[in-house]
């Protein structure tokens, strides 16, 4: 193997230059690719495949909690979009507008949904009427545009794609009830099918969605100690319902307006499974979402019975993995980098010693390791091994995070723990949005969330030192 | 059942007036619903969930035949879009403009894809490079906008959700061959699993895609005797690489063009199940697409034993059918009035008296056909009927297209039939445009599509009386 090309030699050490480590992987993995349009990316297959999984998992989930699927227009006319003022303050300076139909100007003025709250009320508005119409739990699967300056794939670009939920209900308490679930149900996503470990809680006033009561959060820490908000779900109490006049009839025969929540995960946290877990030969996959589980290479390949007997281990473990195998001319230690390169969380080597053996050969992609398994074993080893691997990659992932996980007591401390020591940082909170503000003019921080499993650090704010009650994680984010 | 209100009622017969009744079934059966911006709908939880039964069952068979999804911006900049010539004179009247971004003017301005060809072009001719690359086999889910001037729900809407395959191939016989298996695609889609027989062809050049070799095509027969054009292949031989310069080293080390085609599939497939399948009591579904196959109604709710009995039942079924039981407090006859209207292909009714004679009473939504089955039957019943109801449908279709297919010889007798017998019209055609423009402004009839199985209908073109070989399918069509 020490004469080919090694395939992972283009790619930029991760302690090196972490962004450019990233920019590599996305797209020696071809994962994405920059388009010819300002912020746009061109997501290819084996990227697009991974969303698809996840899409898959999450939208099980949601219909499993009663969610339906439904589509709105992309466009939102002005007027629409002004009804709420938070939210068109919040959006308005982010939005594509669109004024020219065909060769006419437009009357009114379009914008590109930066996210759909503002249709969904509309087509309740017009559409709920009593309380036998309650609750509606509705979710959509669409893009978004927000006219980023900065862009960068999967973590900010002009265009993403997402999912959006959007729920109304008779009561309040319905409504932080669906909101609460929903995080839930994207923890569970992150830590049990993406093994990326969260930490769940509310933003602070500062940090909310715009034109929300209450924004509560996941908060995922990346290999480089920034964090990577990955999903959000939002309370929006009456708010909207008052702006866009969603009353209904409630048992009781009065008049009541509804309470709304909505919440939504995005590509970025394809982002997110690239910086938890990738590595410098490339992307790690945890098994659960990774397209290819298993690649089966054979080694010298044109032995006589080496290829026959690859297709039938192929045909035995492809009803309990996805596999794929490359029988393509190129070398197989070109095909072990390519394959390490795409994540695929383990490898099957099978050449003539191997079939003497009545053996093959499963290498992991996380840790290299090696082991040698019985033709006889292979239906129960695989999936043994596939199980450990995607154990494995969240205690490490867990266990890194731990690592990056600082507190302090004073803003010195916190400042200096910003400086040096990327991470989470758990420091007390007074509450004022000065403090918060001062912290991040000080420490370049910001809030990520008040979790929800909270934890006396100290007694006193960390910034002006009065009395604190809530304990905040604070850190730079993607 | 004398006393309660239909909930028929409230729609149009399809006899009196058909696009009252079209527009009537969409809302009733809360397909969709307007939105508050122009030309664009909501599609709501039940149109949504045959989109994705939709979905589903394409993307199985584009996967089966080695395609993979990808996904393209949703803009396109001016420049790339003039690159093909014909292409842009076909879209450009059409697209909608994004001109701004936030509050800055943009450089160049965007339209929002019509149709991706550009993108995919612009992608590929950046990323293939040798005959290893080839062939690319792509799709892509989205949306599109077309701003058209009259909109309808799914037939004509200025923003649609559609697939947009794309693939490029090393030499042009590939490349017509996916053509055709595209479009064999589709019409196993149309004919199998939504039971509406189809019609395959190719276009006219007059009728084909803006810059395509040859479009092919799948024409459908609604019940007021227009024609619904339900999914389109294009071949565009080497048209875009040269525009876009899409070239690879062939295996003999020559760089050559690519071949690329190009097919779709919309929303617009909705319409022609309202309209082929759908009566005077509302939507009409086969049961491969229904959302619902079965509706349980238990008769006499209240009488201790009904409930549990039909849960019982709806657990057995549930193993081999979509099902959904409906114990709310409606009366019996306003649940079934309600979804006969949303089509749900069996009503499965379940009273005391049934219990006792360990029965249940299955009524089909297509023929009203009432039969008693025993419930030691159920599994191996059921089954039969929704597959004799997906053959039914299919047939039925088949044979009023049939009925309402003609031949004309002549140009005044096609002109008649145009406007006596709505329908297809069979007769030959010379191949001359100005033939095909006049039939057009004499009888408004268009060329529907040149099938694949020809027929001689007669010797001489039905416009000008020349020599013909060609024989047409003419009609006016949606």
């Amino acid at each position: 193997m020490a004469k080919e090309k090694k395939f992972v030699e283009a790619i930029t050490s991760m302690d090196e230059d972490f962004a450019q480590w990233y920019t590599d992987i996305v797209k020696k993995a071809e994962l994405a690719d920059y388009s010819g349009v300002r912020g746009c990316m061109v997501i290819r297959p084996y990227g697009y495949a991974i969303w698809e999984n996840i899409q898959r998992e999450l939208d099980r989930m949601f219909k499993e909690t009663g969610h339906e699927n439904v589509y709105m227009p992309m466009f939102i006319p002005e007027s629409l979009l002004n009804k709420e003022k938070e939210h068109v303050e919040g959006f308005a300076p982010e939005v594509a507008w669109v004024t020219h139909g065909g060769s006419e100007e437009l009357t009114e003025r379009l914008c590109v949904r930066p996210t759909s709250e503002t249709l969904f009320c509309d087509h309740w508005s017009k559409t709920v009427q009593s309380y036998n119409d309650l609750p509606k739990l509705y979710n959509q699967w669409c893009s978004v545009v927000r006219w980023e300056k900065t862009t960068r794939p999967f973590l900010r670009t002009a265009e993403f794609l997402w999912q959006e939920g959007h729920t109304i209900h008779a009561t309040e308490k319905e409504a932080e009830e669906e909101t609460v679930r929903m995080l839930n149900v994207y923890a569970t996503l992150a830590e049990e099918f993406l093994a990326i470990p969260v930490v769940k809680g509310q933003k602070t006033d500062k940090e909310k969605f715009a034109g929300a009561s209450a924004t509560y959060t996941i908060e995922a820490l990346m290999h480089d100690g920034k964090a990577l908000q990955a999903g959000t779900s939002h309370n929006f109490g009456d708010n909207f319902a008052k702006a866009f006049d969603i009353q209904f009839t409630d048992k009781d025969g009065k008049l009541k307006y509804v309470y709304e929540t909505s919440w939504g995960m995005s590509t970025r946290i394809m982002g997110a499974i690239i910086m938890v877990h990738g590595d410098d030969s490339g992307l790690v996959l945890p098994p659960k979402v990774a397209p290819i589980q298993v690649v089966i290479i054979p080694i010298s390949q044109h032995v006589e019975g080496v290829v026959g007997k690859a297709n039938e281990i192929k045909d035995r473990i492809s009803k309990i993995a996805r596999v794929k195998m490359d029988t393509s001319d190129k070398m197989p230690g070109w095909k072990f980098n390519e394959y390490e390169m795409k994540g695929v969380p383990v490898r099957l080597e099978i050449g003539p010693k191997d079939i003497e053996k009545n053996q093959v050969v499963l290498v992991r992609r996380d840790t290299r390791e090696k082991t040698f398994v019985s033709l006889d074993e292979i239906e129960t080893k695989l999936p043994e091994l596939l199980e450990d691997i995607q154990k494995s990659l969240y205690d490490k992932a867990k266990s890194v995070r731990e690592e990056k996980t600082y507190k302090a007591a004073d803003i010195e401390e916190l400042k200096e723990l910003a400086e040096n020591k990327p991470g989470f940082i758990k420091a007390m909170w007074c509450g004022d949005r000065e403090c918060e503000d001062k912290i991040k003019e000080v420490a370049g921080t910001t809030s990520r969330c008040m979790p929800f499993e909270q934890e006396k650090v100290s007694d006193t704010c960390v910034c002006c030192g009065k009395k604190a009650e809530k304990m905040v994680y604070w850190g730079k984010a993607y």
